[in-house]
């Protein structure tokens, strides 16, 4: 069930029998030569859009733009500064919290995103009781590339090639929710890998291409459905524990 | 063409050529007893990229949340602060002019993002140049439901029934884009309308099913395509002579 | 009755009869060669008294600085960023509304506050409601220039002149409260007119002498006065609905 | 010379031959049962004006409303928090230094204003240095009230009754320049005295009617007068040893 | 070397030989019936000294206190939301840069550190370069508690007794540190363990001791010195080969 | 009593007794060519405990970075911005407000520290206020260097040397609270005095090796326990008239 395509009193009917809601999130952020801007916020939506149809959980619009300042040194890449993401996810969940909604499970795409999303998260609990609602409300976050069977496929289909950004996995995701924008370019057989992440031009300078030790030409869609269904299944599995816990 | 669609070196080469993006904005809050909560999202992303096909620019992710914090005493909507969305736009700005981009064409579809996105658009620019970036970044504004020719057909088919939120014109073109989410639902022959918008309680207390003064009822998806096509000329244009302003 | 000449212990009686304050804001910036660097806090400060006297409204402070951003390239002009005015107005509106104030009304004189001032109400409504005060409290933004007799009267007496800043009719209101600081300058018959209003730098780029489109020198102290009178009268009246709207 | 009653090109002569601007901060607050709610900003004012004249100095509107949350409890009163008014400055402070404007003396008539004040001057000068501007930009405080001419007089003229707030020397320079605004109310002879200031509800437990240990009913206009000379006096000296530091 | 032994001077000689610079940071938050309040900045602080001993590092003043929202519940519990502890790493890291530091070592007593921590560092990378700042700055955090060999310890010392908070590794460290304050409290064997960490009310309810699955009475001191030996070792040489990287 | 040294049940339980607590507040900050970076803090540190020992007060850990942006010009130097520094006292207050304590008393040992102090502390107040706690939270600023036998003996002992910064007799207190930290240094004998506080690099330009008028070289450790001695006995007498206000 789509927030975007319900109506308020379809949302009034869906808190009588639960209090949980899916954000995808993502990112916009170049994902080296041949992997979508997109890619991350992508690959969030499609995998919480099939939660939400496994489960009958309620899927909000994606977050198109996180937290991505060390990639603006490619062009192209948008990112909000933590503490702008801090106050957005603490208007989210103050604003659906009166409603009932209690329960914000964000399926996130972007590894640069878990940091921020976690202390957004403290933020948002101490706001609301600071406010004196109750302080029922729970936030977790669901990485899909995090996912066990998401990880093992990953390391069984590329090995070490899965690198660390623009991933074969990702990418491959991506090729199966849009065929249509598959990319091809050379890719540098050699490339960067094991330098930490600093600031955006640091990390240009260490990442010339973008990748961070991936080869991304190894993708193909029929990887992606495979990614796709694993990394559903598991967080399928995950929201609903996270509505059972006490 | 799409941001989200793209690599980091299509946008370099797309910079080459032009220094515009467009910005969909939409909001996600109650419209109505039959309206789509998404509705001013579908409704601006829709025709940003017809805009796009139809201009060649550069579209970004769709702003699903806006500024609707007048929308918030009805389940499932949600709203950024003035002062939230205010530091978003400028994180947008300030994230792609360093790469070149400087006119920045925000299409909107609610109109409680226009104050808010005008006071951003001002921050942006003091913002990026008290920080001694080129003082050349442009924003515009882009209201499709303001568009000439939206207007004048509005009134053509809905004359008085048009109203002010949750019209027949929004509705009609989420019937097109979505007609797999066409609802149905009675809507009471007397709708409120003429009160001026202040809190969330305020609002709810005066407009008791969301609807101000409109009848959308009258939607059909034929309508929604011809809003669809009348918004996407008009704005097209008028992107056209934003980039051509000396 | 001004707030600035009374006691706590009077405006303790007002608040038995009245919930409504009045508060003047204008603006500190630029307003062409021979326009007043105050004139927007001149003429909006002037009519407020003029309204108070007219309606018994209690009538605060005058907000002399307002967001002039745009105007920042030209010596004198001072503003606040959005944000910062957005906070401003939160801490009036929340300073007064435990008292009992609750009816909020801005008589305004500069076009570049609009934005700031309808995304600052939105932000005040929602954060009285989230600390759990009544969300009864109520503001409304009185543009001067944008009254209906105004709006005439400047046709009538200057028709295409009026121009959109430094205009005669509020510098004819400046002359009426202020003869002694009538200025003269040479005006360059040929005036800037029709740019869009971009960065401070993009401002005097294409207003070299600051005016939008209009001729100051048709300004005299009797047009002032009789823009004075029509707007007093104007603003009266819809500051006594605004107190008799439900 | 009055910024507000100034045009653009008058202020660019004037930064020819100074640098120097006073701008007049106030209070909006309660002051006993007799004392305007305007006396803060009122004598500031007037001082400012008064040295502008005897200086020539430019005078900047005047800041009406400054840090008096402790007063709250009193209905009138009207408070920026500290952390807002230190943006209120930084924004006042950042607008005028890029045209030239580097010594900003602040006549400040409220106690309370002093703390914040100074934290505002420290982080106007770090937030300029850390934009790479000159960090040639210095802000003064001069407080009329504990000008020492000012202090002595009030000394001889009140003894004790002087007190620290509703103070017969600021009720009497009200009285000197509003003559048709003085009030008369029966004023206790015990009058507390000694209590901290914390909290706005803790501020009135203590000082009942808003008076701390005045008695301002031994104030005259013609005392009035002797203040307002003697601030003018000392604070022109003020000023202009402020201009001269190296 | 200690910063806060230290002279300016000193400090500009250690910067022709170094830019680097460690930073304990803990936390004041309850760490169940016998922990320390102080536990998490008492070990950092102890660890950060060791190894500006080993190192010959600056060691700056300990940030006592950190991101310990869910203790609030507990008294005695002091906490920064995060976003305040982002603007205080922002603060920290720009005062010292320009002086010259580049790699900021924080050695972290505390896990609800970690997130807020990354997104600080992303926030000042981005906040030094988009003012001018060279973008050569890095920061690396240090978790004592989950180096290799402190890990491996701890295993061996207690297995799954170790728990996830007031641990009696971190105890034990404590009681090395500070064995005059070793205590003592009954400890109900069945303590819980396995929830989530949501608000501070949450967490109280479902870990009631404040313990999380620990034994820290198996702590003595004697362990904290060996996990004070293998902490200093393991950073020491992650310290030097943080300043390593190219 | 430490809070670091503390368990959470103590610190209920001191809570049965007393609901106040002390915090060290100091400065990271030059001190001139034979100063220690963190006089301030040191000096503080030491008092507060001293003042808990004599009066049975819970001692809270230091804050050892305070507002210190005039001094950022030296290497070594660190900085809260006001505005920083207010959030974090406000997070203070409102953490353990919650749990019963309201008396909040600072020792500060930075004069740079005093105005942001009470600008947070009435921020605290109004902050807890809004949020419908008891407005019974009270907070003091115990400036150890201001006390009245501290003043006495400074002068006793130095006359004019004292000076304003690296004062002989906060060098003092630092050596006798670490003798094994005495700086030597050639200390010109020609100190510069009198220059207002502006910009960080206008302090460096005027004070050019740190000290404001200052002859630390006076200082010797027995100096410093005299100092420890009187600051701890006169401000534990005002702890405790603090604690007694009605
Ligand atoms: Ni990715
Ligand atoms: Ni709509
Ligand atoms: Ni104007
Ligand atoms: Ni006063
Ligand atoms: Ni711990
Ligand atoms: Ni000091």
């Amino acid at each position: 069930m789509q927030l975007q395509l319900s109506t308020w009193p379809e949302v009034e009917s869906y808190l009588q029998s639960s209090p949980g809601i899916i954000f995808p999130i993502g990112s916009t952020e170049q994902h080296g030569p041949t992997g979508l801007i997109g890619t991350d916020a992508i690959c969030a939506e499609a995998i919480a859009k099939g939660v939400g149809e496994a489960t009958g959980a309620m899927v909000g619009p994606t977050i198109n733009v996180g937290m991505a300042l060390h990639h603006l040194a490619f062009p192209g890449s948008v990112s909000l500064r933590p503490s702008t993401l801090i106050r957005v996810i603490v208007d989210y969940v103050s604003s659906l919290a009166p409603a009932g909604f209690s329960r914000f499970y964000f399926i996130n795409g972007h590894g640069g995103n878990i940091a921020t999303l976690k202390a957004a998260f403290s933020e948002a609990y101490h706001h609301l009781g600071s406010l004196g609602h109750s302080q029922n409300v729970r936030c977790h976050l669901g990485n899909w590339f995090m996912a066990r069977g998401v990880y093992q496929l990953a390391k069984e289909l590329y090995g070490d090639q899965e690198g660390h950004h623009a991933t074969p996995s990702e990418v491959a995701l991506t090729q199966f929710v849009y065929p249509e924008a598959i990319k091809t370019a050379p890719l540098n057989p050699e490339v960067a890998s094991g330098h930490s992440i600093y600031s955006a031009q640091d990390f240009r300078e260490h990442y010339s291409d973008g990748r961070m030790g991936s080869n991304p030409a190894l993708a193909t869609p029929e990887h992606g459905q495979r990614f796709y269904e694993v990394a559903v299944k598991e967080l399928s599995e995950s929201y609903q524990r996270f509505l059972a816990e006490n």
